[in-house]
């Protein structure tokens, strides 16, 4: 009888997945009964965009995290794949940190021409998995939100492909209860229009703090202030924006900082992170971790330990994205198709954990673990069929980009960088970031005429 | 073998619950094992007031859709407890409209004085509930937040009291995934001070859209402006209120409505109603149902037809709130206890169903509607020893209160009405509620005294 794999989110991840499946069955092999279920009625996981905050139209809390013109924050030639270079989908080279719409345009058009889509369960939330020792067999039951249906199937595996940036990590300060403006976390950041003319105060120091108040800062709102609690950012910010020590409390519009500082603020921006969150799954096959590159309890980074029939995918921090996805994804797809052995030694599994954490923790800076996460690509797929690539190319890339970053904050992206996968040099984009107020595929694409025009000019 | 009932949610309803049953016990009958599970860390329901939107602290949907400076928006002499008077409670009579923290506190001090607080597994969500034919148990699965730990019990019974004003309903219209501003539904209003100097659209005709609106009149917003599908609410509003047909699209900041007409908005507020939601019961055990007064498949407003050992309270649409819950968990208990007989033939449950849905239908205006639902009132708690009470007075201050709100609903507040539990008569607020911005406990129940104050003025 044939195997039944369940593939649990169509995001990046879970895509891959099912292109590495994919790719199998067209070189001739056997492969499993694929069933992705994906609580959004489109695929693209984050990718995906909603205007919708807190619960989606069917009570369900709504997944996406990204915002309206949100560009990418790193190049893109630091996560094209391997197998799908950004030239083939676009009929030719593109600027280095495209708008979120070009980019899930390219995610979707790897997995278009796949033809995959009818592997996915869309608008079907996963409510439970249970395993059974005796059968050897998952339960997974499932919500068709559409039909308002639960239904119970069994399978072989499981692959959780959720992501975790999109349950938001939510801290309390005294007085947020009696704000007199509003509270949000960067998860329910949508339009940064909102916020013209606006004094913000941020929370944080990562990712989502640096490109929110960027944007906001680009829109127009009136000041940026980011607390932090260990260290500030410390990138040359524009005259508006400043960093201060952490928040204390709030009371009415004033917020206190640990330096006895204060200042009136329209809207608290809460940037603190997210949490691996799976509500459909029980304590025995829980992934509980925190966001860093070596996570608990996942052999390889990817098979759970405790039961190693069990995958998780992208679970990690992140440096390495959609490539990497791809690397765990064919390692998977080849333990599945019994290419790749796991050690049936539960030691060796939690020695191979172990090992891992000890090697992110001695690294020293932002540089040791960029290359700790491109060697642990590297591993995966030398295991695999997937098209090799010059990850150091990649992490080049990356290191370029930190530079170009620490240089001018507000500028970075208007800097180019050369594809690992094509070896083309990617063109300036037509408009510096600050400028570029339209974050439409057909405004961004416009790259090489207007290119062309500029030489000309 | 002692029984085991599950009750889910420890708001109004369960704690109504939970009280029917101490009542019970106290007149020294044995009782069932109880355990409620409440998602929240403490205990009210929609009254536990809470910052958060979207998600809470451990990435659970936010139970709370209420806002600071909500103020009961019907008199308390509709609402009040048969058992547990606002005299008993507060050692004085109070005003007939109290803000959301004086309710919670008289929610809460009858079941301190009960001493139920035990019987609540608080920050404890229910996953899922099955129910087995052969052994007659349910299977409750729950996660504890706390410990993040996944467990399940068994029980004879489960209560669902989980309410069904907590799941928004959020349309989508034209142009929302472009708006250059906020879009919010009231389930995530919490702050009207957010809006000052704001024009704000909302949508929906409903007691949301009249009491957002009103509040974000009262605390200095710009404009409101309130879209209609069927029929504007009709009241005299504020010069810079107004009602317009239905929304049809939104451009950049600007929404055009069915006449053609157009205007620019800062926000819009989506007061568009809610879902009963039950994310955690299978297909055979889940309510579905429209919010009207007489729920679908609800024998007697409260027996699942389709299995009698399973009981929802508070799911209908409400005039009568508290005491409602009560006559219904009295009911209830009274079933469980087997002092209430459920008829075995399924067919007399689902024709108790058509006759209350018949009935309901042959109702004209809100003034049937509201003597449909005390008549159902008086029919539970004539069958159990729940204190008897004048419910057509209540019902009359339900006409008067309609009557205020026509004649000025920016004032329908200032009035004050007769308790039907103790006979008094309640005292004028010492502020026109426009003018009271403070909504504390502190200051609203300083009313003797300014009133003593008013009168020697």
């Amino acid at each position: 009888m044939t195997k039944r794999v369940a593939i649990i989110g169509a995001g990046p991840s879970g895509l891959a997945q099912l292109r590495a499946f994919q790719s199998a069955a067209k070189k001739g092999e056997d492969i499993p009964e694929l069933v992705c279920f994906e609580k959004q009625a489109n695929w693209g996981g984050l990718w995906n965009y909603t205007w919708r905050t807190g619960v989606d139209e069917h009570g369900e809390p709504v997944h996406g995290s990204m915002y309206r013109y949100l560009w990418s924050n790193g190049p893109k030639e630091g996560l094209e794949f391997a197998d799908y270079s950004f030239e083939e989908h676009f009929g030719k080279q593109i600027a280095s940190y495209p708008p979120r719409a070009v980019l899930f345009d390219y995610i979707e058009g790897r997995v278009k021409k796949a033809g995959v889509r009818d592997w996915i369960r869309f608008s079907t939330t996963v409510r439970n998995v249970t395993y059974d020792e005796a059968t050897k067999k998952f339960t997974v039951t499932v919500h068709d939100l559409v039909n308002d249906h639960v239904y119970s199937e069994e399978f072989d595996n499981v692959i959780v492909a959720s992501g975790h940036f999109s349950t938001p990590n939510v801290p309390y300060y005294p007085g947020f209860d009696t704000f007199n403006g509003r509270i949000l976390h960067a998860h329910d950041f949508r339009d940064a229009r909102e916020f013209i003319d606006k004094d913000i105060l941020i929370l944080g120091t990562s990712y989502s703090a640096e490109d929110i108040g960027s944007q906001c800062w680009k829109y127009g709102c009136k000041s940026v202030t980011v607390a932090h609690r260990t260290a500030p950012m410390g990138f040359k910010w524009p005259s508006n924006w400043k960093e201060v020590p952490a928040l204390v409390k709030v009371e009415g519009r004033t917020a206190t900082f640990k330096d006895g500082t204060t200042g009136d603020f329209d809207a608290i921006i809460l940037c603190t992170g997210y949490k691996h969150h799976f509500p459909f799954l029980p304590d025995d096959l829980r992934l509980k971790t925190a966001n860093r590159l070596a996570t608990a309890d996942l052999y390889k980074g990817v098979v759970w330990v405790h039961n190693p029939k069990l995958f998780y995918l992208g679970m990690q921090d992140q440096w390495f994205t959609f490539n990497m996805f791809d690397a765990q994804a064919w390692w998977v797809r080849d333990v599945i198709l019994g290419r790749i052995e796991v050690p049936a030694d539960k030691a060796t599994l939690l020695a191979d954990v172990e090992k891992r954490v000890a090697d992110e923790d001695a690294g020293k800076d932002a540089h040791d673990a960029i290359h700790y996460q491109g060697d642990y690509v590297k591993e995966l797929i030398a295991e695999t069929d997937y098209p090799s690539f010059d990850v150091e190319g990649a992490c080049q890339a990356f290191f370029e980009w930190k530079d170009h970053k620490k240089q001018d904050i507000m500028g970075f992206r208007n800097n180019s960088y050369r594809s690992v996968i094509t070896g083309t040099m990617a063109p300036l984009h037509h408009t510096p970031w600050k400028d570029a107020l339209d974050d439409s595929m057909e405004s961004y694409l416009q790259n090489e005429v207007n290119a062309a025009v500029a030489k000309t000019a």
